[in-house]
């Protein structure tokens, strides 16, 4: 059972996708405690177009609708990286977990690609049916986790955890 | 490696033991967010008995300096679960995670008894360095945790997982 492969070809640098992560935090901040998110993509007729997204799954349409990219983002180097994607990118969203904080143990309905904005080895993929437990570095590489597997994630590090997370419609390209 | 063993032969009634503890959560509130506790052993000449234990490894003396069970759970159900022990327990607390919170990663000095009193199959320890998913389930069996290794505990279930934790200074009895 593979649930994690890396995408090494896109030539991200982790230390400009930081600055470019901070900077629009700085202008829209995270919404929710503990688990705390900034949704990237937004349906096209969107009323509140950086968190819509941001929603729980039940609550929202299928991300499927989720295509646009803040046109805002348009010039910054998340701009670039959007750019670079090898497959059409649903309901993207920033996705931060403070230390000490997990999420429910709970399966998507579609693969994600994350990409580690900050991390440390003790923020983890816990895949509770197969026992895994894997970290997703910051190392501007793209990794493919297939999240349709029952699975959490934990921050036991002391530093936030911000990661990019790309929806699908497909299957690994 | 094992991280975990059990002991079964200690008869603990899982309902009795929940009811016991119940009642004495609401004499003695758990202390701390996300990560509560309370102390159920204490230094002989403690001031704060109930939260003295609590503290961080690096605040207090030795763990095996708390040696007192409090005299309030004498004649409770709480108390006749320390009188079935098979070894001396030293820094026994309550310790209780909320959902969607998790322990930072870290070894412990000593092995623990871990008691669950309350708890779902999403709530489990992951020791990082070996990949191991573990769940400790409220059975009224005592499991032996040797947290000596790396590790971290998650709760990604929808409700609170409260442990006794027994330290202890020996191996596995």
């Amino acid at each position: 059972m593979t649930v994690l492969t890396s995408r090494t070809d896109l030539d991200i640098d982790p230390d400009k996708l930081r600055e470019s992560v901070a900077s629009l935090l700085e202008r829209h901040p995270l919404a929710f405690e503990g688990t705390r998110q900034l949704a990237l993509q937004h349906r096209p007729a969107a009323t509140d177009p950086w968190y819509e997204g941001c929603l729980r799954q039940s609550l929202i349409s299928s991300d499927s609708d989720f295509t646009e990219v803040h046109a805002e983002l348009r010039g910054s180097y998340l701009g670039e990286v959007f750019d670079r994607l090898p497959f059409k990118p649903i309901r993207t969203r920033i996705m931060a977990l403070d230390p000490k904080h997990c999420y429910s143990v709970h399966r998507d309905m579609t693969p994600r690609y994350h990409l580690a904005v900050t991390t440390s080895e003790h923020a983890r993929f816990v895949f509770v049916e197969h026992g895994k437990v894997v970290n997703v570095p910051a190392d501007g590489n793209l990794y493919y986790v297939d999240t349709r597997h029952l699975h959490s994630a934990f921050n036991g590090g002391d530093d936030i955890r911000i990661h990019i997370v790309f929806g699908t419609d497909n299957e690994q390209k």
